[in-house]
């Protein structure tokens, strides 16, 4: 049962405390080759995954990675209530295929970067609210397609200034189940979008840095919580500078959680000899590092809980074209 | 509170009963000189409606009817606990750039034509679920930006097919509440993604068709309801050779539902002198035919209860030059 929410707060309990009863991540040949490569469930070399094109890869990937979080749950397709997900692709065709292939009742979400979480979110409301035993939730990126569609072809190989965020290859899935064993999910704050008037694509994580700074204050008032309180704040894809710049507007804000401040962005890729310049981004990143590296850190002990914070860069190549300005959101779940 | 959900089933029963408190219709020139002109609560009758671009036209046609329907419903933003919407260009920037400006929480969804009934499902479960007193639910589309996005630029005059469907400019909103006045929703049936191997961009109802289908029936053994049960069967955007589709499939399962099946898509325009071919389409199509229309089908008795079945095609312009299918979606909701 949920408690009542008060007019005003952002942030939802789930007094079952859904188990999240299997994770998967696959990543793509780059991230395995980065600090958390032993982390993935599966790393796979070739960014065409024997399809004929990446975007077919990304799709592929997504249901690898969502068909084999139903198996390590011990479960078929049809014990699924739900499916939730969502991709950077115009339309989220990733998810939208997916679903097709495995064949559960579907709610497709768009959150940019911050889909992950905003799909957790959502199914710990379904579940808390008993409208599901189980929901799978899973989100893919993939560096060529998203180079394609929102930048430059990967042919031109153009030059990238030092901001720039390289979009992570990988597939990040998860059930979600009223019991079991596994971490549990405790509350979600929904983020309200922000936009403090950043125009440079090429630096989203600053973008979306003050969308996370408002979502963990919020979170934090709703509470009643101190700072202290979690082992860790780990937001999806702010990268080097985002996360710095995050860092310093908690300072402002007069919290200080510069040490317990990590970003998947960073986490993912090694900053020293990977040439990612600002660090990973995308729907998987936050995916696979969810999945795989902070989900092992939690059943391994290494961390207790941690306010896991999905960032989402709300543009599109258009919307950017005609002037706008680029909206961030940010939504985070207590694990 | 709601009603356990059998493994298998897709539907979902709000025991609260959450109640539609109020909806705002926003509607272009040609929806305007259409039958249901009277319905509308405004026809906006410049397709830039002041702004620069079609892009920004229609995401101050959402903006406007989102804030029409908090006015409407005697509330301000800050009551609202959530917003939930989409549409249809890229990245759903129209609702993105809304959520911005009206700052309530954001929960982004792409769910193609089928948007409004998907939020309108999932916000039944959030109030259902006691995780929110009020949620406002909206989408919009508009012929010229979805003509540039998934067609040929409206400058080209390209010939269209007969079966092509006109995308409504558009945007519906509406307030769901945990108490109040107005038409109320009970069930909602989640789908799943149906593609029979339609291929033809131009022929989109007829892709849907077999997703409405299903819905519907799965809809009716979830509740044990004969088909007679409703007042009608009201589907999103199938157009006249989807419905048709749609009917002779029913009919083939045994279901004769010809008398009851009505679409937006086909109600929207005057079939003899618009010249629309096969209907309206867009998310803007069921949106604006469900506030405007339908419901004040609802308060003024005419309609008892109906089933509105919200239809989506999930293909993207990049999926079908890689020769992928057409798949469909459908969620439908009892009102």
């Amino acid at each position: 049962m949920a408690a009542p929410k008060k007019n005003g707060q952002q942030t939802v309990w789930f007094g079952s405390q859904p188990v999240i009863v299997s994770s998967v991540a696959i990543a793509g040949k780059k991230e395995g080759e980065g600090p958390l490569a032993e982390t993935f469930h599966k790393v796979v070399d070739d960014p065409y995954y024997n399809e004929k094109s990446w975007e077919k890869a990304e799709q592929y990937m997504l249901e690898e990675a969502m068909q084999n979080a139903i198996v390590k749950a011990n479960l078929k397709a049809k014990d699924i209530d739900f499916m939730l997900a969502g991709d950077l692709l115009n339309q989220i065709v990733s998810a939208n295929y997916t679903a097709r292939n495995v064949g559960i009742p579907f709610l497709g979400l768009y959150g940019a970067c911050s889909t992950l979480y905003e799909g957790l979110a959502i199914a710990g409301m379904l579940i808390d609210g008993d409208f599901a035993d189980y929901v799978l939730v899973g989100t893919a990126s993939h560096y060529s397609t998203a180079e394609r569609q929102y930048r430059n072809p990967v042919e031109h190989g153009s030059q990238k200034t030092m901001t720039t965020q390289r979009t992570v290859t990988g597939a990040g899935a998860l059930v979600l189940a009223r019991s079991g064993v596994g971490p549990v999910i405790t509350h979600a704050t929904i983020g309200k979008v922000v936009d403090l008037g950043e125009t440079d694509v090429n630096n989203m994580g600053s973008a979306m840095a003050p969308a996370a700074v408002e979502t963990i204050i919020k979170h934090l008032e709703d509470t009643g919580r101190q700072s202290d309180y979690y082992d860790a704040y780990i937001t999806g894809d702010l990268g080097r500078y985002g996360r710095k710049l995050a860092s310093n507007m908690m300072q402002k804000r007069g919290l200080d959680i510069s040490e317990k401040l990590e970003d998947c962005g960073c986490l993912i890729f090694n900053e020293d000899d990977q040439d990612t310049h600002g660090g990973g981004s995308g729907c998987g990143c936050a995916a696979v590092v969810t999945c795989g590296h902070l989900l092992k850190e939690v059943e391994n002990g290494n961390i207790k809980r941690f306010l896991g914070v999905g960032t989402g860069a709300l543009m599109s190549p258009l919307s950017t074209q005609q002037g706008e300005t680029i909206p961030g959101i940010a939504h985070a779940v207590v694990i």
